[in-house]
């Protein structure tokens, strides 16, 4: 006999509390929280959609880290240090064995980074996730869009294009033709938390990789009215995408994939030397290109200006 | 051409800011929020499904206000004072007329409220609605399902069974046979905000009638460890309700509909005729029954025990 919504809960999403200040969590109309005197809340929630951000064959271990991944991504791109979630689930039926696996997915994750699980919704529908992660900065120390300035330089942490590359080896169904790692980056992305929190009063702003390389740091551009250069042969592109993917389609996937959930963020030129060694203790960074006045984004390979056409991802683009 | 997902947020979720507590709000990776200081903060999530919660043809005025109104609803079961609200969005397509009215509906409720959209995310999926509220609640002073004790005096608020009537109207695709206040009460609850507040300190218990009268009662018995006996001639039912569907059905729906939206409350024996003044002064409620010891509720009419077979909702009952 399937289990009802209320037992799903219970058995799957309710656990014993793990942080003091968690004054009540699931299984009222509303969870209660303490938030540490004199620190910024901040909030973020993300939506993943079966068959646009994972596909229906993904093991469901991977879709509980993903979209707590993609949340704590959020955060970590603000320098926050994460709290809590809420997760509102809705599946087409009671799979007792896709939740599980879920919620396994979502609680390793969250022990990870000591999130915990506050409160959610369980509904019958197609399958969709949403989480929306709390966590905390000290005032004036986030991490904005907005404050990059001519002259500042320009940096990713570790390696992007991955996440796509894993993506549509997941897609061809033969995750075993080529290096696993591909795979595990994008069902299993890392959220970038430390090295966020290490860039609070640092970074004169930062943004995730969430909807491609180039789409993103055109977000960043328009909230700081800058514009940026880009110097292609810095991106760092993992090994395993250059085997498998080779160079024309690594730099495309770099640019425009998506979801490698890495911070871009710029530091001004006079602070970057001494701040560098820091940030690498936290995860590889790389320099790839530099702020300018104006606006628009130029890209350069060994000196000579490229044409992009990619775009960052739209969900509604035609 | 259809608008793209960063100009639908630019057009329809952007607005001014509000409140002097939004730090930063729609536009960069999370917001930045400043809880009042000695403030417990309150955090819900609900979700709406398309031809679950709301039928595909319902006015998507309709759909805005019912998906933040549900979650104000869980503020207002906590005592809370409702302040935020994030928004995940799947839609099937770029509908600007739709989201247009969504968003009406939806701002409309948030500015009844003093609520202020502080964040969110659109996506390309089936049409399901998520949103978060956020609130706060003097410290200690929230209400709980688990506080009621026996001999304490069983409350409810408004007419209970209007929205289910409403909802059946919806299906019928004939609203206007019958009452247009049952089709509103589906369609656009009001959150008890302001009794919820009036509730604060005085409440044993507290519960919001999202899934039936019986079903979340019997939430808050199990919450609390104790049983309650149900008085049926004394539940309040709408003269709407009453002439459209007949003292049977309209029974039926009162117990078992859901989706009213009011707020089920336990009050002390000898404190309640002293406050129920002041709790009439936010909006009628009315004794419906009394907290035992033990398990289970009992349903009495005219001093007769009558059997209820009614359950409350459950997304996943076969």
């Amino acid at each position: 006999m399937p289990l009802g919504e209320f037992e799903l809960i219970a058995r799957y999403f309710t656990r014993p509390g793990r942080r003091g200040d968690v004054l009540l969590g699931v299984g009222d109309d509303a969870a209660l929280l303490d938030v540490p005197a004199g620190q910024t809340l901040v909030a973020a929630t993300d939506t993943l959609v079966e068959g646009r951000h994972f596909l229906a064959d993904a093991p469901p271990q991977s879709v509980g880290h993903q979209a707590l991944a993609v949340n704590l991504s959020d955060l970590a791109a603000m320098g926050a240090q994460p709290a809590w979630a809420l997760l509102a689930l809705s599946v087409p039926d009671a799979d007792e064995a896709w939740i599980d696996g879920f919620s396994r997915g979502f609680h390793a994750l969250a022990d990870a980074f000591g999130v915990e699980l506050v409160g959610g919704d369980t509904v019958r529908g197609a399958r969709i996730v949403t989480i929306q992660a709390l966590g905390f900065v000290p005032p004036g120390e986030a991490l904005k869009r907005s404050g990059a300035r001519p002259g500042d330089v320009l940096y990713v942490s570790g390696t992007v294009g991955d996440a796509a590359a894993g993506l549509e080896l997941a897609r061809r169904c033969d995750p075993g033709a080529m290096d696993a790692t591909l795979l595990r980056r994008h069902q299993y992305a890392e959220p970038r938390v430390a090295l966020g929190i290490a860039l609070r009063g640092v970074a004169s702003a930062a943004i995730d990789v969430s909807d491609g390389l180039l789409g993103d740091l055109g977000k960043l551009c328009r909230a700081s009215g800058v514009s940026a250069v880009v110097q292609l042969e810095r991106l760092p592109l993992s090994r395993a995408l250059l085997e498998g993917f080779g160079a024309t389609a690594a730099e495309r996937m770099a640019l425009a994939g998506g979801d490698d959930y890495e911070l871009l963020f710029t530091l001004s030129a006079s602070a970057a030397p001494a701040i560098e060694p820091t940030l690498a203790a936290c995860c590889s960074i790389t320099r790839i290109g530099v702020i300018g006045a104006g606006r628009g984004i130029r890209c350069f390979r060994s000196g000579l200006e490229v044409e992009q056409e990619v775009a960052g991802h739209d969900h509604f683009a035609a």
